[in-house]
């Protein structure tokens, strides 16, 4: 994976997918103490910066193979992404997803396009599951984030960033970033490197989820204890990738820990001041940005928000904490 | 108030005034039986289409009379477009707001730079009031919409819906727009009738505040029965404006009524299919567009939200609809 795969990708999505603006509010630099940007990925098509990596993984399939369909495992942003970029090559798309997935999420990768196909956590096991349909029907199968062609993908924003960071003025920044398995954080860091060297990619985790921070530090891959009860779900992964974790050690300053509690703060003030819609996991680059200024350098931060898939009740939890 | 008047408030409103979008889902196409897409004026500067006309009327003013300042009688998205067009301009700013607005409405305002001027409903008059400062002080009244350079400012966004919509290819279409005096109304027409003939705008308006629609029918200006009592308070003026009046009388397709459910509709599906935070009032637009299918001639509807600026209380009850 490098600038050139992003600058390939960036031409392949031209006129396909969003290029989101750089939104910013004074109250939300007065909160911050310095100046903020958010990049609001929410408002990509499928509520996420998936549909990118999605659309850059399927656009680069030879047509005979992408003419046979993919596949992927997942029953949240990653599915959405696939399922709608997939559609729009006219390619069939398969998604693998837990049987006891929420009803609504099946509901809309399936009115997206997709075929889900379930299978019983307790019973069936994925990857073969995965390998016998890939077998028969000659799927590819499209990682979420250890994929160069979804890595490239994602990494378009940080194209976009330095394009509009230069309209505005500002070379300098910190890029405070979603992290999950990387593909997002690693893909922005190669773009900047080459696009906005004096911008610098800045990891940010929920606590107890904390594996690439962790992982940085450590100088090798270390792995999250658990993946499943945080609320921010969307970006809760096992381990930093094998192609995502030496990017982010050789281009990434230092990571940041944020609470659920400050994920939730953020996605009010993103109602409040931006009127976005933002997942909890989407939050907490925004997060950071508003409740940790000690942990950036410059004087502005460009702030991802990743998604903005949020059932109602969630949704609630976060405007309650205006009160 | 003609199309020269809005390109050349476009030229002086570029760069400091967002070029929104325009978003689609296919969720909504499937609601509303046709292509619909969304011009999202919730993610202009402070929250709604208002900052495009105060902009555009401070920045249209001799420099030493913006230099002695400008006054506005509003507790409401007029109100906060002129404090931060003022800002923007370094002009000062007063807002004449009644003392029993809400404190949220009036410390945003006083944030964003304006000085704000509280006055007792009951025992003072407006009118009286405003033309004392304006005599004492200098300051010049921008009217909220009927205001030749105030519809200048409001028509850009039928300038930027006729370019973006032409690089999708789409010429021909209804445009769905939230109507209150008829200041973003008049001026979308406007520009929709030089840069795009073959589109049509619509007005819509909530049910029992339909002042517009029955003046259109009528033949001449007539008046609401009431100015309060409706959630969709953004957009519930007294009667159409002089001005306005008689160019949505000349370019106006017929205008459409929605409920206050059908408002409340609309914005959970924003929520849950653009990410995006809307008021009532500000999404009576893509009501219609949804639940109003067969009011419209085109192919192709696209709804303007004029506005996101909604308490957390009232978005809930959006949100309760989607149960």
């Amino acid at each position: 994976m490098n600038i050139d795969m992003i600058q390939a990708a960036a031409a392949r999505l031209k006129g396909h997918v969003r290029h989101t603006p750089l939104l910013s509010s004074p109250f939300l630099d007065e909160i911050a103490g310095r100046r903020i940007f958010i990049k609001p990925e929410c408002l990509q098509h499928t509520g996420s910066f998936k549909y990118r990596g999605g659309w850059s993984a399927i656009s680069a399939l030879d047509p005979e193979t992408r003419a046979k369909g993919v596949f992927a495992f997942s029953s949240g942003n990653h599915a959405q992404g696939i399922a709608a970029a997939a559609k729009a090559h006219k390619a069939p798309a398969v998604i693998l997803m837990p049987s006891d997935a929420p009803q609504i999420k099946i509901a809309n990768t399936r009115a997206l396009g997709a075929e889900v196909v379930l299978y019983d956590r307790a019973t069936e096991d994925r990857d073969a599951l995965g390998a016998k349909l890939s077998a028969e029907r000659g799927l590819t199968l499209i990682k979420p984030f250890d994929e160069p062609q979804v890595i490239a993908g994602q990494g378009t924003i940080g194209l976009e960033i330095a394009e509009d960071a230069k309209t505005l003025g500002i070379t300098c920044a910190d890029v405070s970033i979603c992290c999950g398995g990387g593909g997002l954080t690693s893909g922005i860091a190669t773009a900047l490197a080459s696009d906005a060297p004096d911008m610098i990619a800045r990891p940010v985790e929920p606590e107890g989820f904390d594996d690439v921070i962790r992982s940085l530090k450590a100088g090798q891959i270390v792995a999250n204890a658990a993946t499943t009860g945080s609320i921010c779900d969307a970006i809760i992964t096992p381990s930093p990738g094998e192609i995502t974790f030496p990017i982010m050690q050789r281009l990434c300053g230092t990571g940041i820990v944020v609470t659920e509690d400050e994920a939730l703060r953020a996605m009010a003030h993103a109602f409040q001041r931006l009127k976005l819609v933002v997942e909890p996991g989407g939050a907490v680059a925004l997060a950071a940005a508003l409740f940790h200024p000690d942990a950036f350098t410059h004087d502005t931060v460009i702030a991802i928000i990743s998604g903005g898939n949020v059932d109602a009740t969630m949704f609630s939890r976060a405007l309650a904490t205006l009160e």
